[in-house]
């Protein structure tokens, strides 16, 4: 079996069983057996740390169907951040020697030479440190709240679900109650940061930080990985922060009952939270068209690679960035941080935008169909083909955010909507490797013949 | 002074003319001074094409004004055809020996083994039989409607605009009165088709003709460029016309009350018309969000290189299509009928993309903040982001459709849209490259390091 069929597989077998558990009876609040279309929802929602839902999460599971969900999303993410960590190695399989070389170096680190038990260890290590960092600053606020029991729950579940950029929530608002509230913000946001930034990401910072704290003398040098994913993770949040403050500053049903400080809290997590968390604290189905596009480019965008986040990624955002500046001066290879980008991945930073692009369309349109055909009344064409799309962005880069139309969609668009955040997840090229098989290169050489394009 | 900056100050020089000629007082209807943005717009809109427009061609301008217009469009519309035409020659230039040979092989057929000046006569000469035959179809039915000399006129400038992809029309609705009309319909859109796919496929298709007639034996051999050109045209126009037929259907204030055959031939219409030539048979405010989002997908995609059409081409599209497909078949290169795609196109293809996709994204979110801050009562921020979107799509691809608001914007967005239209027409690499000016390819040899993608 190929590598790219054994992650599908597992995916789906996580996926199943989950949706088994929470079929049972014990899952639900009323006891009663669950709807296996709502099981399969959200246990797909759960494992590929979507967050979009069918029915309220806190209401309509019992403890045991929230602890299952909260298993699944630390298994989908775990599960995720490690077979991504450990696919930058097995990508170069298909690279020349030369490019294999770069990528074992860019791995020839200290943490990273024992075997593979380790990096797990130590994936799971940073995990549950980050948790319980999110737990002990949020437990305050919480148990303030709801009491100490009710209060721990609340708060492990919500540092679950940020570190693994899940979005799931207890609360029937999510966290609009918690719009102005700083250790809430700052935890989750910090959370959803460095979950989304990659395990290699924050490995690196650590060894900076020892370095630092020994006062060695040799330079520290960074991965490329590193470089990349920090600087437009940055340039990102700092972006998003600012158009969600102009976008939405004049708009009554979002930004304008706050004061200056609550608007820029607001915006900040606005902005973290569109790139794969999917956590809100204002209502997304009352957003400026203008926030709605900010957002979905947000989302489609995502996180980095080798963290629990989805999206096309920020490196692939900054390869195709920086290849359209390297051909407005001229020149035709791909340099980021002085270091020259292999054409290969070009390709496939090329690859995965289209055929994510693609996706979308597709599934937009289907669902859009589906819905008119079914209850032409119920679905204003006007509104909704402008929800159905942002829904399936949200859905594609395992974001979770909704502009609140997930429930009321048929059973056939909700399973469109599985597929769609299974395939989001597993990527769409590892899923059509995983489909196609093992392909053997072209051996052919064909002749050139150039085009005009543009 | 550089190739780029020729054709962009050329471009420059004639919008300038332009402007002049349509601000002296015989270019409007009542005989007045013209108000400079009017006439700078109408004159940028005329050059490039786009046929966007702040006032009714038809009512404000003066027959003399009317014809500067259609002047305007024939220099801008055969200026880009040549220019675009002489450029796959002149790309050439930064590929390598082997990549040159294979443009020149591309190009080196009988009708242009002459001068340059052979190339511009043929131009010219093609340009004006199809519109000769375009003035012929339509002369019946305009000039029952509206009389001889007003009808011939009529026919005229609708041909030279429908030839050009210019959309520019006479009558206050479009052509919104002949949706039914079999031959309007049918010179229209093939002037538009032939238009927009480019000279060089026009001359093949010539040769084919020529060929089978004599019936020569030599096998013919078709450019790359020709194959994708008219394949990718093809598919788009039958894929466009069957989604406009299925999301308009039940749109009451489009398609409902037309029969089937007028529904086929509105669907075919919009299809044909989305692809940067810009008139219209039905009312595109009133078009459903589906078909709003299909509009603009055609629209940025646009027409063929070395046509007289926008957008970032049929080529660049089928580039990134086959990108993807090589990488999911696990191959490195991107092949196009037996022909591989040399390295630099792609990285420019992705480049047009990307840099087209910027500016469009640039521009509607300025566009947007200028209305809300003048004007935050009339600007509903709910309906109009969309359609300024779609307003700034239709201008970086000199479309020239519009859901109606063009007139109401203000003059700093209306500015706004003249650059767009502009750095739509010239194409943002052209202009980025004659801002810059003539630079050295890098030197240096960067080490190799690689990222994980998607
Ligand atoms: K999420
Ligand atoms: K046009």
């Amino acid at each position: 079996m190929t590598i790219a069929r054994t992650i599908c597989l597992g995916f789906v077998a996580v996926i199943a069983i989950g949706t088994l558990l929470l079929i049972l009876p014990f899952s639900t609040q009323d006891g009663s057996w669950n709807n296996p279309i709502i099981a399969l929802f959200t246990s797909t929602s759960a494992v590929c740390v979507t967050g979009l839902v069918v029915v309220d999460t806190g209401t309509y599971f019992s403890f045991w169907g929230q602890l299952i969900i909260m298993l699944l999303i630390q298994v989908g993410g775990l599960g995720y951040m490690t077979t991504t960590t450990f696919l930058i190695l097995l990508v170069g399989r298909r690279f020349n020697l030369r490019q294999k070389l770069a990528i074992k170096e860019s791995f020839d680190r200290p943490f990273l030479q024992g075997n593979s038990q380790n990096i797990i260890q130590s994936i799971i290590a940073t995990t549950l440190l980050f948790e319980l960092a999110g737990v002990l600053i949020m437990l305050n606020v919480f148990s303030s709240k709801y009491g100490t029991l009710e209060g721990l729950w609340l708060a492990i579940f919500h540092s679950v679900s940020a570190w693994n950029n899940a979005g799931f929530g207890l609360l029937k608002d999510n966290l609009m109650s918690f719009t102005g509230s700083w250790s809430i913000n700052f935890a989750i946001t910090m959370l959803i940061i460095f979950g989304g930034i990659g395990y290699q990401v924050i490995i690196e910072m650590y060894l900076f930080l020892l370095h630092k704290i020994n006062k060695r003398q040799e330079r520290i040098v960074f991965s490329l990985n590193f470089k990349v994913a920090t600087s437009t993770t940055l340039l990102l949040l700092l972006g998003g922060t600012a158009i969600f403050f102009l976008v939405e500053f004049n708009n009554p049903d979002t930004f304008t009952p706050l004061n200056l400080k609550d608007k820029i809290l607001a915006a900040w997590f606005q902005s973290v939270t569109s790139r794969t968390a999917g956590f809100n604290t204002i209502d997304i189905g009352q957003m400026t068209i203008a926030g709605l596009f900010t957002t979905m480019g947000l989302m489609f965008i995502g996180a980095s690679p080798g963290g629990t986040g989805g999206g096309i990624k920020t490196t692939t955002l900054r390869i195709l960035s920086d290849c359209t500046r390297s051909v407005l001066r001229g020149n035709n290879e791909v340099v980021l941080y002085g270091r020259q980008v292999p054409i290969p991945l070009v390709l496939k930073a090329v690859a995965v935008v289209f055929g994510s692009a693609n996706l979308v369309i597709f599934m937009t349109f289907s669902i859009s169909f589906i819905e008119v055909s079914l209850n032409p009344i119920f679905f204003d064409e006007k509104f909704n083909s402008l929800q159905v799309l942002f829904e399936v962005i949200s859905a594609f880069a395992t974001v979770g955010l909704s502009t609140g139309i997930t429930a009321s969609l048929s059973s056939m668009s909700q399973i469109l909507l599985v597929i769609t955040m299974y395939t989001g997840r597993v990527g769409v090229l590892l899923l059509m490797a995983a489909i196609v098989g093992d392909t053997r290169p072209r051996v052919v050489q064909y002749p050139e013949e150039t085009l005009l394009v543009g």
